[in-house]
């Protein structure tokens, strides 16, 4: 069980453009008052930093390489790391990705606001899967798209109704310039976007020039045997796809360390808008990252990364088979952080949260994912934070609140 | 002398919107193959880095508190160092500087791109100093503003040209959102602003309702005695000043730690486009940054500072008047980084360049620093990254080229 400020900030602003001024007021009393499972959160567990290996690393950086882990530092992102990255790209089939393409970037969500900013103008319109991740929803709105839904099923994107929405933009004679897609283990959704669907999706973009924004933050975690068909679409349309990956979910978010590879000249572009934006990441975190790299930290542990992240979501899994309250359905993951939990059409789950945050649990709830207002009855639950004990509680506890609106509402 | 990655990224980025390809390809490659004074790159001297206790701190901070150090955290940046921050504000004379009020930024230079895109819409005028910080000039720029240069002189901004200049853009209708100015020691030119200039700016901002941008990276290292005369713009109307400050150059630029301090709803507006651009900055930096503060780190080690840099300044301040060429003047610092210097007026400070890397020292033409193109006899000269003596040859092999660049243009 966790009480931090962070838990404030997700559900806040998941909620802070819906909810009246009160009852964030209320929502952040509740949360501060209590000792609260954390289904809201999407972060990785604590459990899961090699607190020791990089408190070492660190030190050893700054004694041994202090004079450029601690100065200013070149705005693609240093030499050594950009050179890792592309062997990174490499091995996950993108062929297509020297150093002159990759851009380090402070975590994946400046990746996704360089990109907006870089490839966007105002009233231009950007696809997105419905639900989508939060973060790649304010880039594209800071940049100035209008938002246009694409339906997503457990198969993930609906390639039928992509080309309605596609013909409908065209035929509005508007200006269409992206997909943004988070192709596995989805951002809130928890789906995978379906192999034969790839290369679908990839030939639309062909046929009606789109880019695609392709963030794939959760790639290593799976927990399938059959890894293979975690393709990125990267890898089959390297001109045509802006390929975002990070360090944060395999190593630690908070040395906010995260990398955007584009074809070349968009590349230069989201590195000048960049220098303007910060200069540079931190360089200290780049150094650290790097030798965790060098030392084989990363990939050593994912498999226990892997291991952990499977245990919790078939906690959740199982909880939710036990307790959710008749007429709801979820998602059944096979990788990330997430499962999208949807109940009865007429569920409110932002209405329940208040409750169910009085009751000892918190989540999100899954209407300020979807850019055409709906999902109202829908909620993101991470299973990442918390320990398969307490996932289940959490979950028990939830549900509980779920049926008591119900047996409510019908009284 | 040195020989790095971030000459390249100072002087290019400098010259890249001036320069033709093959221009930027010759000097890439004369930069590359020379062991070249750096008088170029605005950057602390290594020298100044406290490796050891940097460290110590940071292997603690993960040890200790690695769990939240390494975690996602609020984007307004740590509690703690905002605590910190709102301190160092009251110590400088803003006492209107509550956490409310403070924003945790990747260094200075993503507050400048923040509070651009909140406060300016495309068209918009800002008005900035001839010459002003590339960073800030580029900022705006990508906020689509249109830029007003504003004449300075030994005093800072020329208070007459400010006022002319208002009344121009107000007389042809445009929209005049803005002035950024960066008071203390300069950059480029290290002029200081005068103290009676600093009460005439802020009721001329309060006169045609504008904000303004101050932008303090320097304030802590200051040569002179007495320092009172540096109160800051945000001191004396903190209403209408959003006041920019940063840990880079006192403790370390690779730890992107600065901060940003606004009138309370426009820095809640800064904080929601923060979270669209990065979500937080680093949290092991900013862990870091706050034992630096609870330990004394920073605050104890001011008085070297000053010293050190001080000592650099005398430097090239005497170089230049032994070798400067007759025709030349350049300003005299009272604190930060920067010298200007002006040449004759059918000089080039740009053309020159190659010949001055070629010759072992390099500069950063100050034409880019002119909003109007005006400036290309002039050049900014860095003093904080080379030793006293380093400094003075680099000097005399500069003037040198440019001596020689004189007697052929007359011969």
């Amino acid at each position: 069980m966790l009480k931090t400020e962070i838990e404030y900030d997700y559900i806040l602003s998941a909620l802070g453009r819906r909810l009246r001024p009160n009852a964030i007021r209320k929502l952040t009393k509740l949360l501060g008052s209590k000792e609260v499972i954390s289904l809201a959160a999407g972060a990785p567990s604590f459990e899961t930093f090699p607190l020791e290996e990089l408190a070492e690393i660190s030190a050893r950086v700054i004694r041994e390489r202090g004079q450029s882990a601690l100065q200013y530092g070149p705005t693609k992102g240093q030499g050594a790391l950009v050179e890792a990255v592309s062997g990174i790209l490499q091995s996950r089939g993108i062929l297509d990705s020297k150093p002159a393409q990759i851009v380090m970037t402070t975590g994946s969500q400046q990746g996704l606001d360089l990109i907006a900013r870089v490839i966007l103008e105002p009233g231009d319109v950007a696809l997105v899967e419905l639900p989508s991740y939060i973060g790649g929803i304010i880039a594209l709105h800071n940049a100035g798209a209008e938002m246009i839904g694409v339906r997503q099923d457990d198969g993930g994107i609906v390639i039928s109704d992509l080309k309605e929405k596609i013909d409908r933009v065209r035929s509005e004679g508007r200006r269409l310039k992206c997909i943004y897609t988070i192709p596995n283990f989805q951002n809130p959704s928890g789906v995978t976007l379906e192999a034969e669907r790839r290369n679908e999706l990839v030939d639309i973009a062909d046929e009606h020039d789109l880019l695609i924004i392709e963030d794939d933050a959760y790639f290593d975690l799976y927990f399938t045997e059959d890894a293979s068909r975690l393709v990125p679409l990267a890898a089959l349309r390297p001109d045509r796809v802006v390929y975002l990956g990070t360090f944060s979910k395999v190593l630690a978010p908070g040395l906010r360390t995260a990398w955007l590879r584009a074809p070349e000249e968009l590349a230069e572009k989201v590195e000048l808008a960049k220098e303007g934006a910060d200069i540079s990441s931190s360089m200290l975190d780049q150094a650290i990252v790097i030798e965790a790299i060098r030392e084989g930290l990363i990939e050593r542990r994912l498999p226990e990364l892997r291991a952990f992240y499977k245990i919790r979501c078939r906690a959740m899994l199982d909880a939710l088979g036990r307790f959710a309250p008749a007429g709801s359905r979820w998602t059944e993951p096979i990788g990330g952080f997430f499962i999208l939990m949807e109940l009865a059409a007429e569920a409110d789950a932002t209405a329940m949260l208040p409750e169910a945050i009085d009751g000892g649990v918190a989540y999100v709830p899954g209407q300020p994912f979807f850019v055409d207002g709906s999902g109202a009855n829908t909620l993101r639950l991470a299973y990442s934070k918390e320990s398969p004990e307490t996932i289940g509680d959490g979950i028990q506890r939830m549900c509980r609140v779920f049926q008591n609106a119900k047996a409510q509402s019908k009284a």
